[in-house]
């Protein structure tokens, strides 16, 4: 049997680093992201999507969380948001597709 | 002067429908912001992303929020994240483009 | 007819101050919430809850979310989460009660 | 040398129960604080407030995060924050102590 797979989104935002850009830690917190086996992303304008196991989602929270610490920021809010169903399978494409079927004009 | 832009995520959930699809209450919030002059959105696999002035934005979060109570559920979570900067233009396509600039294999 | 009320949480926080510190910040917000008529608050270590008429906490998010800008920050991401039932009265209180009633030992 | 403590936020909601009420799965995860010998915790209206090693939140995550499946839900939406700071203890009675030294009238 195959593991379930959930949809999450994660925000990771330095505090007090002296620059209210943050695109340089997300830009480093991708690495995490492109070298996971387990876990697929995309990147929106105000988080990244995950899909995946959430044992896996979980551990590369954790790794994403540390890498603004890893560039000098001495406090980081992460924020996880986890979407589980265990009566249909929870995709990325499947979610935004149930409402494109009922409404085809909308903007993804 | 222009009014300020802030790009902003929306998410609906209604409690207590008796189903766990909520995807035809998504469905229905996407009238407000096709009908919204002011605002424009992108429709991500967690939520809605908002693009437009703040007090635009605040007004049809209550609206969205509304629409689930008029399609008969009892109960609604809105959760709204508003990024706000004053010292540069804020867009969603520009969010994006930092980070790609960065990381050009980023994924979106 | 009473209005309906609500219960939210609030959460302000600005970026690129450069101190981690941001309970000046907080401190300066809870001006505004100690001035309203119409919303009680309670100030949680992760944020503020609030209780009142939605239209009305929709004016103290744009009210709180604009003191850091008064104070010098470039950069404000703001969080609110409305929880919302048509069925019964929702106060800060009683969502509190109903958890206790089940298990009187919860730390509160 | 102690491991590092973060203060963090859980919300779990349930989808889909044919109720609009959740304190019957809020109580039920209760149980998993209770158990823990690494993490304290406080509820509070809008969510539950945790302090300990990160690891340890993660794992309890996890497992709050199944409790209202072992329950019959079919799907289940969770929401973690985490404030964390390497430059100084971050503590959920600091926290709210920050503020309050600056305004003491603050309600907590």
């Amino acid at each position: 049997m195959k593991e379930r797979k959930v949809v999450a989104e994660i925000s990771v935002v330095p505090l007090g680093t002296g620059s209210a850009s943050v695109s340089d830690y997300v830009a480093a917190c991708i690495d995490v992201l492109e070298k996971s086996e387990h876990v697929t992303y995309q990147l929106t304008p105000m988080g990244t999507i995950l899909e995946g196991p959430l044992d896996k989602i979980l551990k590369i929270t954790q790794e994403m969380h540390a890498v603004p610490f890893q560039r000098g920021a001495t406090r980081v809010i992460t924020t996880l948001k986890i979407d589980d169903r265990c009566d249909k399978v929870l995709t990325m494409k499947g979610k935004l597709e149930a409402v494109r079927s009922r409404r085809p004009e909308v903007k993804t």
